[in-house]
């Protein structure tokens, strides 16, 4: 019958795994490799667009055939290289060096080989029987991490967990566990009523993890902070709260939409003083550790108890890496380990404390170590440094270009402290209105609508939002090192031609 | 100077961004993939060891210049070459064929390709604004996934999370979340004491979840099940629980050990009379749902609040790739969003309920759905069954292989219902022992010793524990459908191999 003899000539069963030393099936691995190369290459051209936008209804529908649908009888293979290039064509190229909407950007290309490296080898963490390398890189990276941060010999604990809101999570479970163990097992009813601090600038992961937990979010107190953290607050809060019992105090190093900095050290003497622990989330400011020009701006980190760093922001590792670094040993373990006796064997033939998967609230847990540990062989230190301060120069070299610039306005006073640089831009019609309600009304409008404008050309993105009582503003961010002057230029330019009549 | 000239000519820093055009990056890149390709094939090749096993301390001394060591100076990219072969050398093949010592085991080609593709878009799944394709795959999937668990219509909502413990996690929260709205924002002091029952041979996870969420590992009733989840036991302690309000039961389908179903019809009829939610643990089961022949063995699992479903497992998806799959839309939201300005702006150009991220505990989530979506294209609905039933046939061919035979017994009676086959290997010295106390602690040290060998010789990697009163026995899971009845046969007799003479 014909509609039979239309049916694709290579059928995916024929990649049974029997059959992988077979010539197609290689090949059409390599023939991925090409579509995958290709695209890098179009990434780091600028005159590749950063995206080809189209509304969720457009790709539903399947726009010329790239049909989303899963279907019951498999497709040919030419078929799955066609779906390849398609998903590739209709996405955000995250490593162009004019996208800046996000804190991980780039495209590294050591940690892509790594990251290729990791889901061939498609293991998991939780054990050294199965993860023996693995492991071991992990334990000396995390090592590694706390000696920059500054504790004794690098003395310490931590894991790899999915993210910055996870290693959050971590902070307060294992605060929690160090003050009222009993939790663990009696619940959150065993213990008196718990109140933890953080600055209102913070990142919605602490929010997060006290709903989670089940502190609640009425029992974390965000802290005014006029861009800076008040401590002065904390320490009046703490005198006067009756009934309550204060026990973790978050401090930013580097918050998400200004870059700011906690006084670590202010709040250090604070957490001393009442016995709290202290969480420093450096998911976006860690890199600055690196940088012997910046790193001062988290002097006192290493009186923290909890440290989040996340390399896949400032560093430049491949999504997802992020660590959770903890002072004092055993707390980890404590808080979260079930002992389950069909993974932790007491009985191996090794030593089994390099068993470390008892210590997560994961069980599976993927290899997230790899491509940073292959990275940081091909750049050393040295590299993390120069490419960080590059980020950062680039960013004072925004923030001057457009400081003074006609139709430009800073969100906050002074330099910024990382790379974010924040600004509202004013279209020709609004820079003579008077301050007023009618111009906030009018300026919040504009943000979005050059967003818009931007995505749809596929020029360029950046974030924008409100803060507070700020109307919309753009944050631009820069963390990917391929971006250059030009592209700096290029986006102040592509504002301007986009927003000026409006 | 010699040391000079000694140095590496093709140093990494070479592969900075603005490089990538150039033929070294990309050469380098073509290498990596020839070490991977090669790897692949040698996996497959059954002559081929499972592992090259050494011990922490080996590793830790570098064996053959093969250091873990972070450089503060970049190596060369030949270096960074041979770190990944080494990596390799050392690791853990878990797609040989003859490799049996987790749920999640077997390597795909078209899972691998999908993953080497997600990490070279390396992008966020929280907006669809930088995930547009990633979003909807996942949106479609999940519906598919809710239409085969006999949700009318697919409706419901749901998630991808960094693995089945996060996913049994959301279940709880969302449980407590819909009987207690009020948790989110004032604690679990502002709720009674809230019970969680599951059985004592269920996962860890859900303890995990219990601790780390505030309800206390006390207040998680572990039933007692014989191998079979008593829900009698849950109707008596219903009605006699004073002060205590029962909440929630996880039903798990397919546990770890026994790989044993719960009576799902039984548990959602008392889940309905107490008003509780029922979540159905199928992070292992789940993938038995897809196979016209095996899916009875969940019946009723349509009437659960949620089930956790990895395809990484019986499916053979690369790590990591598990959902969580509720029955009510809105929960998931209503339980973690936190409305964070800076990503989930309401004004932007496209429908805003896309923009997923605020669903989740989570603020960054790695691409997991893509390498799932892609299988499925290749394999088609048709081919995850075959390969289940593959699987399924397999374990059933192991288990009458060793019922009867001299030297095995079985650990529990009856035919396994999922591919768990647990059994005693009895080395002769012990087959004539009188039962007793001496025989049970020779018997408890056989399979340690055997694995041991096994890891040492590299041949063949099988899991054991002890389990209740049941002194350690071997775990047989079969999840990739490379292993053939000869591979079986090679583990049988490597089993009697090692331990006869013990």
């Amino acid at each position: 019958a014909p509609s039979r003899s239309a049916r694709p000539k290579i059928c995916c069963p024929a990649i049974t795994p029997e059959g992988t030393r077979e010539e197609p099936t290689m090949q059409f691995l390599l023939e991925v490799v090409e579509i995958l190369t290709s695209y890098i290459k179009k990434t780091f051209d600028k005159s590749t667009k950063v995206l080809d936008f189209h509304y969720p209804h457009q790709l539903l529908e399947g726009i010329e055939g790239f049909s989303l649908e899963l279907p019951d009888q498999p497709e040919s293979l030419e078929q799955i290289l066609v779906d390849c290039r398609d998903t590739l064509k209709y996405g955000v190229r995250t490593g162009h060096p004019r996208f800046f909407n996000q804190l991980s950007t780039g495209i590294d290309i050591v940690g892509l080989a790594g990251e290729w490296l990791t889901s061939t080898a498609n293991t998991n963490m939780f054990t050294y029987e199965i993860a023996p390398v693995f492991v071991l890189m992990e334990q000396l990276t995390l090592k590694k991490m706390r000696e920059i941060v500054g504790w004794p010999n690098g003395e310490g604990d931590g894991i790899f967990s999915p993210g910055g809101a996870i290693s959050n999570m971590y902070s307060v479970m294992i605060a929690r566990y160090k003050y009222f163990p009993e939790i663990k097992t009696k619940g959150m009813a065993a213990a008196p009523r718990l109140v933890l601090f953080t600055s209102e600038l913070s990142h919605y992961s602490i929010k997060k993890a006290s709903a989670a937990l089940g502190f609640g979010t009425d029992n974390l107190i965000l802290l005014n902070t006029d861009e800076r953290f008040n401590s002065c607050f904390i320490l009046f809060l703490c005198s006067c709260l009756q009934g309550y019992v204060p026990v973790y105090v978050n401090a930013t190093a580097g918050t998400t939409v200004f870059g700011a900095f906690d006084p670590i050290n202010d709040i250090a003497d604070i957490c001393e003083k009442y016995n709290m622990w202290l969480h420093v989330d450096a998911a976006w400011g860690g890199g600055l550790l690196m940088s012997s020009k910046h790193r001062h701006k988290m002097s006192g980190i290493h009186r923290a108890n909890s440290v989040t760093w996340n390399p896949h922001k400032m560093m430049g590792v491949p999504l997802q890496c992020s660590a959770i670094l903890v002072r004092e040993r055993g707390l980890l373990q404590g808080c979260n380990s079930m002992c389950a006796g069909y993974l932790f064997q007491p009985d191996k033939h090794y030593d089994v404390t390099y068993d470390t998967g008892d210590k997560a609230i994961q069980c599976g847990r993927h290899v997230d170590i790899f491509k940073f540990w292959l990275m940081w062989k091909a750049k050393g230190t040295v590299g993390f440094e120069q490419q960080i301060d590059k980020c950062l120069d680039l960013s004072a070299y925004l923030y001057s270009k457009i400081k003074n610039r006609e139709g430009f306005q800073m969100v906050f006073n002074g330099e910024p402290q990382h790379t974010n640089v924040c600004f509202w831009y004013l279209p020709l019609s609004l820079r003579h209105l008077p301050d007023g309600e009618e111009k906030r009304e009018r300026l919040h409008k504009v943000a979005p609508k050059i967003k818009a404008m931007m995505m749809e050309s596929g020029t360029t993105m950046v974030g924008y939002q409100p803060q507070g009582d700020q109307v919309n503003f753009f944050r631009m961010v820069i963390s990917n090192p391929a971006a250059t002057r030009s592209d700096i230029d290029f986006l102040v330019e592509e504002i301007e031609r986009l927003g000026q009549d409006l």
